[in-house]
């Protein structure tokens, strides 16, 4: 795990847990100052009075050795009493929150009212664990992905983990973000990036949010660096979470063209699974093993996806 | 434990640990529909956004059998997990929150950003563990226990737990307790009492709020019942806490008669210990061993306090 003599800027724009294991492969890769993650935020909602921004904590806990492997989301080492004695008090418990996972969104929230923004208390968060790269939320302001779907209209918790995302989703809208600001150090990261990586998050749900901000758009519409896209198909299916369901209720096909397609007009290349026929002729391309068990896998993708933004160097985007 | 065939209607106040064995007792001996505890919430305060009510939760705790024993506070079984990791985040860690505990404090919270009183939240919480005596909060308004002290003016919680006492108090102060009127169904419970007993808690810092509140102070004033105060004094010492101390720094010698000057004139007669002298003859009084260890003490003392009430009558306070 040598760094490389001249490791590239590199910004990530990621959701939670399936782009985290990115994020980390790459934080083998890169020196600290040289990776700046970017967050969705459009699952952050306000449970029980508490600000939660379940991808951001993801991002914290897997950077800093934190996260439950097993589980896939949440803290390693967790304990319930909390919600223990929630369910007692006849509290609402369709939202799993553990005794230390409160830790932060109870300090998030006393902060936040306190006049602190989401960015800042992210940053005190990361310094207190000692963790290098920078984590930006994609903004300040509030963002909430909505799911219009055969039961209503759901808020991306209601519909995620308190349906089990059952419902069949008929369209998504991001509200907020087309009056979203990027949060401080986006557009500067974007800027000055040398390469820039779509982690395998759910494109719709976690990656959606982000591109939907139009002052981040604009950014990597005039963005130097590369943008590689790493696609979340392997083998003709989504590797986790609903993202194969969705795909089929939006009428779109489960392949890495639909993903390519989702990423146009950002994307200069898309990082594929070696199992799947890559994406339509007119995007660049290259082919690797992307599942992610061990974290020998998740340096082995970051290093992929690294080589395809150094392939393509300062080509312009088509 | 036999209740008695007419068990007087009997209204106690209390503060948290002491107060909440001799309800405890009581609510041996009485029938719930028959006992309501008034509750001090002086020492309430907003910590971390929380709401937090700790006379009231050692209520809730010791009445549902929840409370821990040896340690005087808090939830039996509890965990620390919150704890650990706020320290770990830099977090304020001066007031203890177990991981249990705090589903209380947040429900609250959600509950009162909500709308809801926090007479009818406590209600909530009482019909959810099968509580049967009626718990309430002396009153719905803001009301803070303030100590001036020779480290300046501090809040309960800031004296008590932050500072452990350690500060000479010069004075105490009830602010908001002279605007504040009694909460829901507390005039009515001391109207309607055939007993008034008042629990071994703290005078000057537990029931010192609840008679300064106007209403309450009133409703005393009126009430037919007896009110008799159980001493905190034994064997010319305070049982627990700061009691002691505060008196010596008050300029108030630790006695009897110090216990029922302070309570004049409310009270019909004190409750001492067989250790101690009685109050001054002004005052009627009975004697009993009123430590209590074991919920056998706690009925003991409520018996003797019951009988004290029961042999004045409906005779006049002097």
């Amino acid at each position: 795990m040598t760094m490389p003599p001249a490791a590239p800027r590199t910004v990530v724009l990621t959701g939670g847990v399936g782009g985290a294991k990115l994020v980390l492969g790459l934080a083998q890769l890169l020196p600290p100052e040289k990776l700046t993650a970017i967050v969705n935020t459009g699952d952050d909602f306000i449970h029980l009075g508490l600000a939660i921004s379940p991808d951001i904590d993801t991002l914290l806990y897997t950077l800093a050795g934190k996260a439950n492997a097993a589980q896939g989301w949440g803290r390693e080492g967790e304990s319930w009493s909390f919600m223990s004695a929630l369910r007692g008090l006849g509290g609402p418990d369709w939202f799993q929150l553990g005794d230390g996972d409160l830790a932060l969104h109870v300090l998030r929230t006393a902060a936040l009212a306190a006049g602190r923004t989401l960015s800042q208390i992210t940053a005190d968060f990361a310094r207190a664990w000692n963790i290098g790269p920078a984590i930006l939320p994609m903004t300040g302001a509030r963002v909430a992905t909505m799911l219009a779907t055969d039961a209503g209209e759901l808020d991306f918790q209601h519909y995620f983990v308190a349906r089990r995302c059952a419902p069949v989703v008929r369209a998504i809208r991001f509200a907020g973000a087309a009056e979203a600001s990027p949060g401080p150090g986006v557009r500067a990261a974007i800027a000055q990036a040398e390469a820039i990586i779509i982690a395998p998050s759910n494109p719709y749900l976690s990656i959606g949010p982000i591109l939907a901000i139009p002052g981040i758009a604009a950014a990597l519409a005039a963005a130097r660096a590369p943008i590689v896209a790493v696609s979340p198909i392997v083998g003709g299916q989504a590797v986790k979470g609903p993202t194969a369901k969705l795909m089929a209720e939006l009428g779109v096909p489960v392949s890495n063209a639909a993903i390519a397609a989702q990423y146009r007009p950002f994307i200069s290349a898309l990082l594929c699974d070696t199992r799947d026929p890559p994406a339509d002729p007119g995007i660049a391309h290259a082919a690797a093993d992307t599942l992610m068990h061990t974290l020998e896998d998740r340096v082995r993708v970051a290093r992929a996806a690294l080589a395809l933004a150094a392939s393509l160097g300062k080509s312009p985007r088509p």
